[in-house]
């Protein structure tokens, strides 16, 4: 089975997987969709973070309107999404739409002491993107904020001119596209409701808003005590020569919730690339050490699985 | 002289009106970049606002970063900017950059009550823009809000993935255009600086911002005792057979401002078109009834002013 519409969001996988769920018997699923923390210091993906991906409009007038005959007394669609926008975080960074957390997995101080002990150098992180400081929800670690906590992210946002020079233009519209990053027991449909009605009920007289559900995925977390997680953890050893740790990462591979929800099979998250080998960004790259490494590794799973 | 620059910002007329400025000697300059209240309603303009325009730019990681891997851990530019842009009108819908509104001529309540004798049909203007709500600052009507009040509006934003369908991108940039209108006694320059020094003041640590001055033109207001507004005011009596009626105008015709202070001419604004022209907007139009006015009566502005 080969599948290429993830990034648009696999419209068309539950279908096929119902359909041919005889044929796709299997013991267990190999991902290698994830990363490892680095080169020198292997890891085993045990929990990826679930998706709500949305696209919003504001409508103000219904024609685009000259900025100086009606500017100041007509509402801007920019500046209010601009501002509903801004309003779903608040000043600790926490999303504000009502009921968000509820089904959010709160980790003990000792399970995150636990999931502290992960290599991260946040000097390091910075010096990598650039920046000179991070920003996120308070009272979490740059590494819990990008795996055991949700999200909201504005992917995109347009409206008005945005090409060279001036154009003295109040737009009639303004568009978002807005995901949710999802974590354990938070669920994908669920979510997009409560986005959907909480942005609607934010909207003031002055416009109309539109909201359209893009696509979505299930968070997952992979049992450490799974014959499938052994063998990739030892897989891992034997070519690194060094105990792979057990991680959470914050990206979403809907397809493995899929797997496990329409075919009944467990996947294990064995990946070679890195975080910083520029995903959906420009010159995205995968270096040949992780390639060939790879290469090696997995004969090893399926080697160790078998024996079990 | 013909110029063409005027939505470009006009970079190259001042040079040229200090070179040319024997040749361009004149008794009064007559332009017809205005419109009037309606076609059963003849008005001569009387003010414009001023305009400073600019574009900023806010960076975040050096490079796009994928939304999941990162997301609640690294600032993200438009959401960064959304919320600067917010907070530079309160919940009253004032300015909040300090110093803004120290330059602005408040009207007393007889200046006031005076200037709103003109013409106006909230439900009609409405109508006309496709909106159920007028959306401006508190304490002012719409026609004020439009005329003798200034504002700051977001004329285009964009960052991230904008075209069809779901991309999970952390965008490093996020841009947008920003104008301010003026009125009286505010000039462009001060306020380019005032808006500079607090958009770069309200920035978080976590981006880098970047504030580029594109255009900007100084307010007009024209005196209704002077010989040319006394010919426009009778050549349009003249042909619509009603005297108009002095009004301010939203928009801003930089060159007005610029003939007076290079050329020491005055202006008068003697427009026939209408507010719902499409300005700046897809169908842009010009009525013919307008077009044919227009030809009528400025032969009477002439003959009217040279009788002085």
């Amino acid at each position: 089975m080969i599948e290429g519409e993830e990034e648009i969001g696999s419209k068309h996988l539950d279908d096929f997987l119902r359909k041919h769920k005889e044929k796709l018997k299997a013991d267990v699923v190999l991902v290698s969709d994830t990363s490892m923390i680095a080169n020198d210091c292997p890891s085993v993906t045990i929990g990826l973070r679930g998706l709500s991906y949305l696209e919003v409009e504001v409508t103000a007038a219904s024609r685009d309107l000259h900025s100086g005959t009606y500017g100041g007394a007509v509402a801007n669609p920019i500046q209010v999404l601009a501002k509903m926008i801004s309003s779903m975080k608040d000043e600790n960074n926490r999303i504000t739409i009502p009921g968000f957390y509820d089904d959010v997995v709160e980790y003990t101080k000792e399970q995150r002491g636990e999931m502290g002990k992960r290599p991260f150098d946040p000097e390091a992180y910075k010096k990598e993107l650039g920046i000179d400081e991070v920003e996120g929800e308070a009272g979490y670690s740059t590494v819990e904020r990008a795996t055991i906590r949700p999200t909201l992210e504005c992917n995109g946002f347009w409206g008005g001119y945005t090409g060279a020079g001036a154009k003295t233009v109040l737009p009639s519209k303004a568009n978002a596209k807005i995901s949710l990053r999802l974590v354990a027991n938070q669920q994908s449909g669920k979510m997009t409701e409560l986005f959907t009605n909480h942005f609607t009920s934010i909207a003031p007289k002055s416009v109309k808003v539109k909201v359209t559900a893009l696509s979505g995925g299930e968070g997952v977390i992979t049992p450490t005590d799974s014959a499938a997680y052994a063998a990739a953890s030892k897989a891992m050893e034997k070519t690194f020569s060094k105990k792979p740790i057990p991680t959470m990462e914050g990206g979403s591979i809907p397809v493995v919730a899929a797997f496990e929800k329409i075919l009944g099979l467990k996947s294990a998250l064995l990946g070679f690339g890195l975080d910083s080998d520029a995903l959906h960004s420009p010159n995205e790259n995968f270096g040949l050490f992780n390639f060939y490494k790879g290469i090696e590794t997995i004969p090893y799973f399926y080697h160790y699985f078998a024996e079990k």
